[in-house]
């Protein structure tokens, strides 16, 4: 068909012909005497141990090793609501990132229903297949509640990647920037423009990690306590941050500010970078278009990063999620707490040891280095949470 | 832990040890322009095609190639409701024989869910991620009503292999137990021990074929017209079978039948097999014992069949399955037809050729022509019948 052949000029359609994934056998399968124990009737003897022990589906299946990458396709990247079916594509690229950065076998699964309870029940039915559950592209403020009741109802890892991954990789970055600029997290006050998946769960680790102050914009200018019609995660939000009591724009709230990170696809304008103070820390993190330009930030911040991978400090969730599941499913924990996020966010900025520069506050996602650090880190922090049952 | 340490002296411990599958990609990951196609930003331009144009799914996601394994775990194998997470040993097995024989791409879940409604509701919003449905080990008569839902609420195919998968095999090989016998299948009275989803599924496919008669047992004796407590499948079996109204046991009815379907897990006596026709078929497919030791049914019947490895001609869903989805994958059907059905029973039995003999009235699941054969019939029949879309 035509619009088939007219895509095919385009590397990323030609890339995409058959889709990116498949499952394979790990065991031959060569005869009947191979079939007879990878099937009946030695499967059975398998199946009759696990249910009499549940435990041992761990060593004799590979669920232990199974991510379930679970979207209803209503956030997907910056296109929106797009569905189950046109969200496919971004699955299938995580559960490759999944495999090939942290050796975690992943499933993509699109879900044709939007509502929290039943996204939730669905992911409840779904879990015994599942070592975890890494939430993807569900909209906010749905995607709070649908992950709260997960967390509650599950005892396996579940993880909203778009929150907590970029949470993870902003906080790691944050604290290279500030190690680099002479400062320490208690001393920053920040902005952060966006208040969506990414936005609060930033703002929330940054807290977590002990941020001198922080506030959060969303559509229509600062949050802050009072504010009418703000949501609840919103509401929450506003009682914790925003100390200096910003009313305004993000742009009126930045001058002074240590720290801006923009996930909100807006734009910023170069006065308000300018009227920052000194040494500031600029994160437009909004792809394609960074909130300013890196150029232009950089004219007046003294660390600048983005999510672009043709621009230094790509702040990128692949240097997370692999690493945060491969530790949690290597322990088998039963959850992914707090102190394991700032764990693997520490561990992560470790990687960039001694050769920190402005360009190089983050590492890059083909850095060996990164899942093994940030997998050992996570995996310890759940040992000493007392969450780990392996 | 030492339950494991015993368990590895078995053999199919010892293979089932890490699981049997995993998930790999099909792409290049090496470095960061392979990213830039395979995930942000080239993979945007694919889901926004998708979005605009659905149908490019089947050419730029694995959807096409996909097939959920779907299994409430209530009836696995001989072992019955042993749960989802102990089911998971046979859902990946039967995974990696799609794969192996097929080419099909297939992925187990098992649902923490038994209710008609929630399993068809759970299903049905995992749907967009598939190209089709495999129901296994579900356990009748909930399996009936489960799939009859599935079918008219979904576009894509929806086949319970343990009904259909063993009623395609059961009919290739009577149809070539009838040619060797030289009789045709509208000659032959059969008797099917046995009313779960298989026995159902079995009896069905051959009313379709145009059996002469046929009469079926439950472990309460034969089932007729009438008989007090039937549930609405059994009664509507009842209405289309035994025309000889026989209303007592099997081994009663076997008295002059020419074809005897064991799938009941209950034993045929030695005088019963006696008492058939002259050129009796006895289809013994109860594992790991089959209703009639195959060397003593041997002395009475002119074939005879189990559902072993270690004997001839055996029943062995795996001829079928995988060539029933390739070929339904292949053409996009919308739904899996009777006669597609029966085309996959024909083409199997077609195999054979003129090597048919008593002991061989079924290839080997390792013939290489099988699944082709299957793969060819059932997507022209798809054609033919009109539910291909492409």
């Amino acid at each position: 068909m035509s619009i088939t052949s007219a895509h095919e000029s385009d590397p990323a359609f030609a890339l995409h012909r058959g889709g990116k994934l498949e499952v394979r056998s790990t065991v031959p399968v060569r005869n009947a005497d191979d079939l007879a124990l990878a099937y009946t009737p030695g499967v059975a003897r398998v199946c009759s141990a696990i249910a009499e022990t549940p435990a041992l589906a761990d060593t004799y299946t590979w669920i232990s090793n199974v991510v379930a990458v679970v979207s209803d396709g209503t956030a997907v990247l910056g296109l929106g609501d797009i569905g189950p079916v046109a969200a496919m594509p971004v699955m299938e690229g995580k559960a490759l990132l999944f495999k090939e950065f942290g050796g975690v076998d992943a499933v993509p699964i699109c879900l044709a229903c939007t509502g929290v309870d039943e996204l939730v029940e669905t992911v409840v039915r779904l879990a015994p297949s599942f070592g975890g559950i890494n939430l993807e592209d569900i909209s906010a403020p749905r995607c709070f509640e649908v992950e709260r009741q997960l967390r509650e109802r599950l005892d396996i890892p579940v993880f909203h990647d778009d929150q907590h991954g970029t949470a993870i990789v902003v906080l790691a970055a944050l604290r290279n920037a500030a190690r680099l600029t002479g400062r320490s997290l208690g001393d920053l006050r920040a902005v952060v423009a966006g208040a969506g998946a990414s936005g609060v769960a930033v703002s929330r680790i940054l807290l977590e990690a002990g941020i001198g102050d922080i506030a959060v914009a969303d559509s229509k200018g600062m949050i802050y306590s009072g504010r009418e019609g703000l949501n609840p995660v919103k509401e929450a939000l506003a009682r914790d941050t925003n100390r200096a009591k910003h009313t305004g724009s993000t742009e009126d709230a930045l001058a002074g500010a240590d720290v801006f990170v923009g996930l909100s696809g807006s734009t910023v304008a170069e006065r308000a970078v300018a009227a920052m103070a000194d040494g500031a820390i600029v994160f437009a993190l909004s792809n394609p278009t960074p909130e300013v330009e890196p150029a232009v930030a950089a004219r007046h911040a003294a660390v600048v990063a983005t999510g672009r991978s043709d621009f230094p400090n790509q702040i990128n969730n692949v240097l997370a999620f692999p690493g945060v599941f491969r530790g949690a499913l290597d322990v088998r924990a039963t959850t992914i707490t707090e102190n394991m996020k700032v764990a693997a966010a520490d561990a992560l900025a470790g990687v960039v040891g001694d050769d920190l520069s402005a360009d190089y506050v983050i590492p890059s996602p083909f850095d060996e280095r990164v899942a093994p650090a940030v997998t050992a880190a996570v995996a310890a922090q759940a040992r000493a949470d007392g969450v780990a049952r392996a």
